[in-house]
């Protein structure tokens, strides 16, 4: 408890902007505004460990919306909704197509009229999923504004074309309190590799949002990749100027074991290389079946070629001390587990599975922190308020 | 808040009979009861935005059954528990088969051991949707009669075949609100018109139960169609006399643009021709899909036929000073938006489009105050109470 | 009021250890671990008709997986969550494919970091549900050992290849109150008897359920199903064990007519051949789509040899006094009403059709019942301070 205490005196020397705005990319935010999340996720932590109720909602709606399948992060948005007393209503829209204008504008405000917060997953179409949640936000700025809507629902991007944000802050919260600080990641060398997969078309949302978000905090970030699999141009552009601006350095690279050399933290993940998911939109904007097919067989043609991409004992070897965090979003890929040949052996994936269990274990706490932050203009005002309050999460 | 008690003031005035009743059709309604649920729904709606709960439920479960897709009236229906305090669980059952008999008492009762309340759509067979209703009412009564249930939950219809009570209830508050009260709805000219669209089959209960609810306020009501899309005629005699004991008058003409004429609000709007749903539903029952095709055929062809039939800029400069209240149950098919030739012109909907979007966001305080009435005896009494309760919805 | 009291004295008498414990098979459970369970359902069965809140969670999570369909049972785990105040969230995986290994482990986990409950149905394989549930189980206990977990979420077993424990118990609590106490079952004669269904394929959890559960209370056990439809034989010897135990008996007959004789309670209903279902699993495994044919082929004629297997007035006749119980888990295969030829004919299950609602009834508060035991370390103490609190389930 006097942790809880000490949590919140931290964060109310910070000057997030967070009330009554989106999150939709880490990049857009600043550095008080990222530091708040993680630590209102500490502290939201905490509270429910010690079995402190975060309830704020005597009753409340959370909308979410999943474009794309998802397990993880559908139980994390919900756990974090009812966390604070909001029930879940999913909007349950075919996931084929991609909606517009009017479309957009209407159920955006349908959907609405009780809604607390809205949590979108739009991540198969590159240059529309980040469009399509911009779209949503300016449909409920004008039914606020109208006065349609009573209240203007938060949203929070649960995943897009281009950042995944709270997987990457569930990342960085890992990472800060494994090494004790954010302080402490200055000078950490973190390898965000390319990895082998027998499947094609993962989103390049999570390495976007690792490069974007961990060069903001001092490390020396390696981007590795077998050539041809570069990432959105904008993005390894941006996060390379975080870097030199945080004091840490960016770098590219196109040998697995080369990148793995004095690695702090390795996070080895497949993705599809950036010009087939380009060519991929149109076709699927078209439905050109034909075409998509005859792009799938080039893209597992090219992907084929680099095997060699996978995280073993001996690429962990290299690393610091032999000893770097092994990270990953999950489920990973693992050769002769889920798959024949995949991402990562099974014996350097065992040795750290524990660890990717907890990493994602934070991603219910940052999407509450997300929405705390959205609904409380002074957060450490509220959480003390809680704190006080003491009322039970659970028991008579 | 002051006006929060004027209005209590006001509903305390009113004699309604809806405590432990169901809410299945308009017209088995007494004035008062009408009159309840809508000043009861704005109080809902006020207390919401002064931040009060409306929690009465500290736990409970709303059912509900959509027999047929929807995302409006979902996610009313949603609003509307959680606001209340009830958590919904959804009965997904196959949509296209018709139960009756030992399944829907089974049925019935197997999902009400521990519920309050129960939503129903179900507008896909005409004959069909009430009916089935009414067979789940029956169950419930013999479950409660026989000790199986410890409670009667409430019914509301969320569409049938024959009325869509929640709907036009939440454009009668529309109304209302609108032009300030009931009774400044008397002669005024409200036109129910059917309006091209590009679907078929649309159900005829919107209609309907916008001609047998405004009927009842004196209003001047006109029913507009082109030969051959009549609806159900014991609704339309009904709403002729309605029309008749209210002070107002009804009329029936087959020509759009004459209907227009001097009109002070309009509800352009598709539905199928009842010889046609008539006919579907023995088609639906015997599975024959070569019929169905051969049905749809012939309604489409049909259909095309009247493209004239969409509301636009010229139909409106028509309308009482050109300035008619346009409405729409949503989603409208509009003219080179949502389909090549719909019921409405773009530029028609644009100017009316926050206006339909107002008149969408009854809806959920519709749905709770009929949830209310049918649990409190004396609502005034208890919106009171919650008001000296003044426990906020939101905050520590 | 003072009956609440009363029955909360009686369970204080007893020595449950059910805290922290999952809830996977009755034979697991020592006969104050079914008492207690049956005593807390009942006590909170009379909470709710007496308005008294067992709310226990401000917040929590529940959640489900079911991996076959259902409804009785999704309506009754989503009722008994409610009932205590935990969200019901679903995991909704695809149910054709059994997980093992990794998958199990991570899903388990990253489903969990918020939850309090889970419930899991899974019975369509034998030699495999009752194992998954035990490979979730273990994983949580990593998890949690682990501290990836905050807490240890219980599990309930909603039906596996081997046991229906929450169908099960909520038959004997329908018999603990139709006869006035588990005393009053000794030398009762129950059957459990095979009836024939125009389907081929559901699963022996209830009958095996039955038997092992009735056979711990002194019941005359009499199992009947014509030759090839055997259980698993450890069950079947079990049950025989354990009626010698309990001062009953335990008999294996082949003739419908002869067992009915003098029965007080009877069990009529259809379940698949032993060695049928094992020829099944492979042939799933193996995704062998014509080798399932052939054998359903071959079970369905089995099957058409035992039409006579139907519970009819003229059994019944047979029966104690010609006024046996009759008890189904309900959907019944009614002949004349959802099928041709059936189970029961219709006049022997409308005679007791209020009867299997009442025993259908009981199932959330069994399952709530399971779920407050895991969570209590004395339930009664805290059923005691629920009382004692006497917040309204509804009011103001």
């Amino acid at each position: 408890m006097s942790d809880i205490k000490k949590q919140i005196e931290e964060l109310s020397k910070l000057n997030p902007e967070l009330f009554g705005k989106d999150f939709l990319l880490t990049w857009e935010k600043s550095d008080d505004d990222l530091k708040a999340v993680l630590a209102i996720a500490n502290i939201l932590k905490d509270m429910r460990s010690e079995n402190i109720s975060a309830r704020v909602f005597d009753s409340g709606l959370a909308v979410s919306q999943f474009r794309d399948n998802s397990t993880r992060t559908r139980f994390s948005f919900s756990s974090a909704s009812n966390f604070l007393g909001m029930e879940v209503q999913d909007l349950d829209e075919s996931t084929s197509q991609i909606a517009h204008g009017e479309t957009v504008r209407e159920t955006s405000n349908m959907i609405s009229f009780m809604a607390d917060y809205i949590g979108i997953r739009d991540d198969m179409y590159l240059g529309e999923g980040n469009k399509y949640m911009r779209e949503v936000a300016q449909s409920l700025d004008e039914g606020f504004a109208e006065g349609v809507l009573p209240q203007r629902p938060g949203i929070v991007n649960l995943q897009c074309d281009m950042d995944h944000p709270t997987q990457a802050m569930s990342d960085l919260l890992h990472l800060k309190n494994t090494y004790g600080s954010l302080e402490a990641l200055k000078g950490k060398k973190i390898v965000m590799s390319w990895a082998y997969s027998p499947s094609y078309g993962k989103p390049l949302s999570v390495p976007q949002a690792v490069i974007a978000l961990m060069s903001r905090f001092g490390m020396n970030v390696e981007l590795a990749y077998p050539e041809g699999y570069e990432l959105i141009p904008e993005i390894v552009e941006m996060s390379e100027k975080f870097a030199k601006e945080s004091g840490g350095s960016f770098k590219v690279s196109h040998n697995m074991a080369e990148s793995m050399k004095d690695a702090d933290i390795v996070y080895p993940k497949s993705w599809a290389p950036f010009h087939i998911m380009e060519k991929r939109t149109p076709l699927l904007l078209k439905g050109d079946k034909e075409g998509l097919k005859e792009l799938e067989k080039t893209a597992l043609a090219e992907n084929a070629k680099h095997k060699d991409w996978e995280y073993t004992d001996e690429m962990k070897k290299l690393t610091k001390t032999g000893q770097a965090l092994y990270m990953h979003c999950l489920p990973a890929d693992i050769s002769d587990v889920s798959c024949k040949a995949g991402e990562v052996s099974a014996t350097a994936f065992e040795a750290s599975r524990i660890d990717t269990y907890v990493e994602a274990g934070y991603k219910p706490y940052i999407i509450s922190a997300m929405m705390f932050a959205n609904k409380f203009e002074k957060p450490a005002e509220a959480l003390e308020a809680l704190v006080a309050r003491n009322r039970k999460r659970f028991g008579i």
